[in-house]
């Protein structure tokens, strides 16, 4: 008795997905025969409608209809204040603070190496050329708003010196103890920002 | 900026699968979306292939084709040896130690109050008319192969005193140290196990 062949299929295509293990991808295979078709049509419906998604040319986010992403298209938002992100989620993220009312730049997946992939030079290219044609130059702050980590560290100091030509203003996200965090438990390097960092 | 509707619908319905949460789900979507229609289309494929996937009206086993599952369909397995599982997933566990020639019956998830379902008790009632038909009222051996746990433990019970008229034998797994296991490491209970069914 060997796993019937479509399910080995299934499982073998979905273990490919982030954080789905082979087990796990054997498990969701013999809950969707469970559930029956109507689950499976479901899913399938749900897969095909990412076919509308778009990505934005001009900072690379996802979404769906228009020209431009809502946020690039969304006059009432500083457009010459651009935080370079990292990944979609971290847009989310972002968002859902209410704070920020500039836009974005999704420079993409950032390699353990700290080098820059070719897709993320032509990314920044294109943000110069943004910047050139939109706000005659300079744009008014760029945010590198990369994960506080050493290979984050890196890339911000890559794109930093990129860009440096084309803002007022390069900064990045305040760092130290997070908020509801206790100064007891706070690993060194994190106080250490904090320290550094007060104000 | 929400979440496009289409990666939503995707990420709302993928939460439900076993193991996978609301955040996975989601980054889930985005990897899709980033790998192109090609990979989208093959998923579709892969759901649509499960269609085939049919449940053995002996052993409640899944498979594809024929009119019985492939180990209820082998007559060099012993039919009137069966071991009761839980899941697909043991079984393909007992069948990759080749130790074991007879077939199965796959009862379904145990609950954890420890009582048969009305589908579990159904299927236990359709072994029973299988033994009277095919093997004049008793089967060789019924082995209770469920987790050994509390709850398996009390599954096991109810059903022995069930299918007890049916059955020459009634057994269960063994118990003890696991292959390659210390026995300083070993918890209590199954220590005790170890000692108590020695041999």
């Amino acid at each position: 008795m060997k796993t019937p062949e479509p399910i080995k299929r299934f499982a073998d295509l979905f273990a490919e997905l982030p954080g789905v293990g082979p087990r796990q991808a054997l498990r969701i295979a013999l809950y969707v025969v469970h559930k029956g078709n109507g689950f499976a049509s479901g899913l399938v419906s749900a897969l095909s409608g990412l076919r509308s998604i778009k990505i934005c040319e001009r900072c690379f986010n996802l979404y769906e209809g228009g020209n431009l992403c809502e946020i690039c298209s969304d006059a009432s938002r500083e457009q010459d204040v651009i935080a370079v992100i990292e990944k979609e989620t971290d847009l989310l993220s972002m968002e859902k603070t209410g704070r920020f009312r500039g836009r974005y730049l999704v420079i993409g997946d950032m390699r353990k190496l700290g080098v820059l992939s070719s897709e993320q030079k032509i990314k920044l290219r294109s943000l110069e050329e943004q910047i050139k044609d939109l706000f005659g130059g300079k744009a008014k702050e760029i945010i590198l708003a990369l994960n506080p980590n050493p290979v984050g560290d890196v890339i911000s100091s890559l794109i930093s010196e990129e860009m440096r030509p084309y803002a007022l203003k390069i900064t990045r996200l305040g760092r130290g103890i997070p908020t509801g965090g206790e100064i007891e438990f706070a690993d060194e390097e994190t106080l250490g920002e904090a320290i550094t960092r007060r104000g």
